[in-house]
């Protein structure tokens, strides 16, 4: 119901919308009226009975207005000399500054990504249910800084279970994410006096940066066709950081001579061996080899996610602590964001409780393994392109000849026509000495769209003259 | 089937569970006998024909399980001298160092949180099952820095419309608490140069620290019965953090005038505000006072947060920024933990579109009103104890007088009790010219549990002779 109001020194055209009652229309008006430049900083309003009248309400709505405005500071109420408007800046609209989102490809063939198409969806309701119908109060209250006991509980058995991990729930910690059981740990390193953590080359940039980051130095621990080359850690290194079962990028597991050379060297200078798990559940062409972390469980900390079995929406993550770390890596967390969001953690605990995890990994590992001999099978048309690694993980790396288009040729092309894959180059510490390729996801698309994807690839393969 | 086995220079246990299949039965007995020292390292291991025929397997199954955990490193295959047992250190059980998660108080009236027990159970379990039901693939993937634009949209509408903040889905950022809400604008602070940020004194000792972790000083911003003494910000403070519609503890809002002078301060020395409206949704005897944001929004921060209305358990919390703040705010957030849990934003978007938010904080509001109403009632038989504050939030601030028990007598009776609240003193910036007194928190506890907590603060101050 638009109304006109014209009043002493005011001509206002002043909309009551009555929608949430007249005095909020009122004040919501005034507001509007204020901040537009309509009424000027300074003006004099007419008199609670002079409104009221003016616009057919009662005087006790329009005094409660003036007094609401005046206490948010719209207007100014001095005794004697009535109501004015307050000395408020005008504005026009504000700016907006809008921060694009990262779109989902129209082809994903991005490494390190699970297939979200195929989310759990049925369980993870049926689990939510569940979790719900028996929370306590105490589960939307404040957390626990280590993580839901219910989780730890799920995951000392399931990782004993599956990734021969020797943990108990009280040597659990639960994380926001791989990213943040990296943040974690390079804090309490960093505090406790190490200066580098040496790191694969060829490895994860993002966790390269971020230990930076945290003011620590990452000595480069060159990765050949064994895995990490461990022989060569120094005994200044304060810890290092692998990814034994399948070595990020290149696919190869850390060879048995040097997962003992690797724990000879934790045991002997006190470094820290951290173990990147980060997709050791999906083997293909044999059972997949147990964590590092049960050959020197008092030495390395194993560090597993929910990111890349379920999916990374979740920021859920989990690390297995040798036991005289626990309480500082506790302390770090509560320190770094109090503690993670409880009811994913106990809708997961469920899950894993209830075995639907395990049937969830099971079925991806089919769909995995299948798509990956697809891959393979197509791409036996470019024998140029050499495949690294064991069948494993969401991706695998391919070389790229000496001779031939060049590995920016290549993803430029491929970002032409909305694939998304990623370089090999970036991944070196240092861009010299290393080797250009691609690191291909067969995981990431959806079930419908890895074929296209896998097409939109081979045709850029195709047309750029391989 | 526990079988026995004893061969060639052994004489072992090895006990086979079948219930994983053979292979894994015999890999699991293997591990287990090695990590208890029970197969000493360098010992030489029977052939894979020989073990085969003495526990009735194949040998294609004890070739299977040497090879396995030779890949784990348990076991060392030389050709010619067979496989023996690898240089793996000896465990006994891992010592195990509990980290003890603070308890559920008995009495629970603690400030700062709502009545858990009346979390929407029901709400959030529809609105899961609808988010669930019409989530593409995407949701479950990569989250975006900002948060979820449908919380962000929903935010937008019902911060306007309730708490009088101006702002578009763009110009929020979704966080993982007002915690981190306070470091992100921490770095970012820091980042830009600015030496120090002002903090009400009293105030959060939490926050105050973790100001002070990101390299900022903290100068005390006194606060009187008016709120903060805006007047006395000096040119050269960055920042300011406020909590102008009930100030935490004291409970007092911020006058219309201080909201000028704050208003005229920002603009004149370009120093940041934030708006800390960790309660503001809970006024009793009045409309709530809107939001400071909506006097200047070039040039303050809005804060708020769900910890409040539904439970910190969520760990979901929001910022309304100045335009020229989102990109680094942003990238901030992304270089802090790349994005929040994604389910809990959309079931929260949810529950405001449907407005089952806005009704569940209109019950909580009722039924807190309620409990402060009788807070006070109780407590005038104890005339020496004086109240603070509006009717408004979660905790009542109660001032000690000079004689009598101290603070620390009556927390520790209390403690004695298992009834949880809060000092008063320990929220100066300095001890010395701090006040004694008691912050009683009336939402904590249960509607079952609050009479009950009630009357334990009641026999404590009987007890303890006021």
């Amino acid at each position: 119901m638009p109304k006109h109001w014209s009043s002493i020194g005011l001509d206002l055209h002043l909309e009551l919308d009555a929608a949430g009652g007249r005095r909020l229309g009122l004040e919501s008006a005034l507001r509007k009226a204020i901040r537009s430049g309509r009424l000027a900083s300074g003006m004099r309003l007419p008199s609670t009975r002079a409104l009221a009248m003016e616009l057919g309400l009662s005087r006790g709505t329009v005094t409660a207005a003036y007094d609401q405005l005046a206490e948010e500071g719209y207007l100014t109420t001095r005794p004697g000399s009535g109501t004015s408007v307050a000395e408020v800046p005008i504005f026009g609209p504000i700016p907006s500054s809008p921060v694009p989102s990262a779109p989902v490809p129209r082809y994903d063939l991005r490494p390190g990504l699970p297939d979200v198409g195929a989310f759990p969806v049925r369980a993870w309701l049926g689990a939510t249910r569940r979790v719900l119908a028996s929370a306590r109060p105490e589960v939307f209250g404040a957390g626990d800084p280590q993580g839901r006991i219910e989780l730890r509980t799920a995951l000392a058995d399931y990782l004993g279970r599956t990734r021969g991990v020797i943990t108990t729930p009280d040597q659990i910690v639960i994380t926001s994410g791989f990213y943040q059981s990296v943040q974690l740990l390079s804090s309490l390193l960093q505090a406790g006096g190490v200066t580098a953590v040496a790191m694969e080359d060829p490895g994860h940039n993002v966790y390269r940066e971020l230990v930076q980051r945290a003011g620590l130095i990452t000595p480069a621990l060159v990765v050949d066709s064994h895995g990490a080359r461990v022989e060569t850690l120094r005994q200044g290194t304060g810890a290092v950081i692998v990814s034994p079962s399948h070595q990020y990028p290149t696919g190869v597991p850390l060879h048995p001579q040097r997962r003992h050379l690797l724990c000879e060297w934790t045991r002997s200078t006190g470094g820290l061996v951290v173990e990147d798990d980060y997709d050791g559940e999906f083997r293909y062409d044999r059972q997949p080899v147990g964590a590092l972390q049960g050959l020197a469980p008092g030495h390395v900390v194993y560090c597993g996610t929910a990111s890349k079995t379920l999916g990374p929406a979740l920021r859920l993550a989990w690390m297995a602590l040798p036991p005289h770390l626990v309480s500082p890596v506790v302390e770090a967390k509560q320190q770094i964001d109090l503690y993670t969001e409880s009811l994913g953690q106990l809708v997961l605990a469920d899950l894993i409780a209830t075995r639907a995890y395990d049937r969830h990994i099971r079925a991806a590992r089919l769909r995995y393994h299948r798509r990956r001999e697809l891959l393979l099978e197509r791409l036996t048309a470019f024998p140029a392109l050499t495949p690294h690694g064991v069948p494993a993980g969401l991706h695998t790396l391919f070389a790229l000849p000496a001779k031939g288009p060049s590995e920016d040729q290549l993803l430029a092309e491929c970002a032409n026509r909305g694939l998304a894959l990623r370089g090999f180059t970036e991944l070196y510490h240092r861009p010299t000495g290393s080797r250009p390729g691609l690191l291909v996801g067969f995981a990431a698309a959806t079930q419908n769209g890895y074929p296209l994807a896998l097409g939109a690839l081979l045709s850029v393969l195709a047309d750029i003259a391989f």
